[in-house]
């Protein structure tokens, strides 16, 4: 059944694309109609630049596919707690739904920080549910981190012994 | 002499040419010591994607420039004032100052709904200055907008007339 769980398990994969790539394994999905219209993965360091997230490259292969910037009736699902750039871009691709895994509490906007995308105020706010396989999404994280430490750590003990 | 008002006025020809393809007129450059290194203008509506925003724009295009996502050093010149997603962008990418035109009541990030870009509990903050030539930067959305209504209207009383 394609449930919640079946789409961020698909939004982990895609995370963990990216940890393949050496990138900060984020990763997203779009959904429209039950069904998977775009899959994306983090690509910051790969494009070398800092608008790369997996929302906004998940929300322009969307458009892309649809023709269309409108992505109404659709829904994302997403690793990690939007920051305020793709918490942003949601309202402006006018998405019906966010559900999110792990929260941010550095730089969340979809209800650690701010709660941007349910700002009336915005001429689009939509419905945010966070915490959709909390533990694996933050472990993708946590994870991917304690490896860098550790490659960082060995390089410089190697550095001195040489 | 290359000071705000100059490079304000390289955005202000960048949104009119957003006009001219009949996008909302916002344009912005990216500067960086003394250089334009971007210049982009809005292209939602040409790309279908509601991220397409000026700001996005440029920012790819400055990052593809010098090879880095990392805008240190750059500051961004934009004819309105940043939205949610383009103020995040600013933060994500690092950028040393903002200098914008027309306060945005309805969805400005930078001092009107929210002050993101100072926001001390982000990784990155950045100065931002708003009402470089205000008037004229203003005047781009307002003109573009009475033509549009004009247009419409003209649209709707040749529809009835048929």
């Amino acid at each position: 059944m394609k449930d919640k769980t079946y789409f961020m398990k698909k939004a982990i994969a895609a995370a963990k694309r990216a940890a393949a790539c050496d990138e900060v394994p984020v990763g997203a999905v779009i959904v429209k109609d039950g069904e998977i219209i775009a899959t994306a993965c983090n690509r910051k360091e790969r494009d070398n630049c800092a608008v790369s997230h997996a929302e906004i490259v998940a929300i322009r292969k969307a458009c892309k596919k649809l023709g269309n910037w409108y992505l109404e009736g659709c829904e994302m699902y997403v690793t990690l707690e939007p920051c305020p750039m793709c918490a942003g871009a949601l309202i402006n691709s006018r998405l019906d739904k966010l559900y999110f895994g792990a929260y941010d509490p550095k730089a969340g906007c979809c209800g650690s920080l701010y709660d941007l995308v349910r700002d009336g105020r915005f001429n689009h706010t939509l419905d945010a549910e966070g915490g959709i396989m909390r533990e694996e999404c933050a472990a993708l994280l946590s994870n991917y981190f304690r490896l860098k430490r550790a490659e960082k750590k060995e390089s410089e003990k190697n550095r001195k012994g040489e």
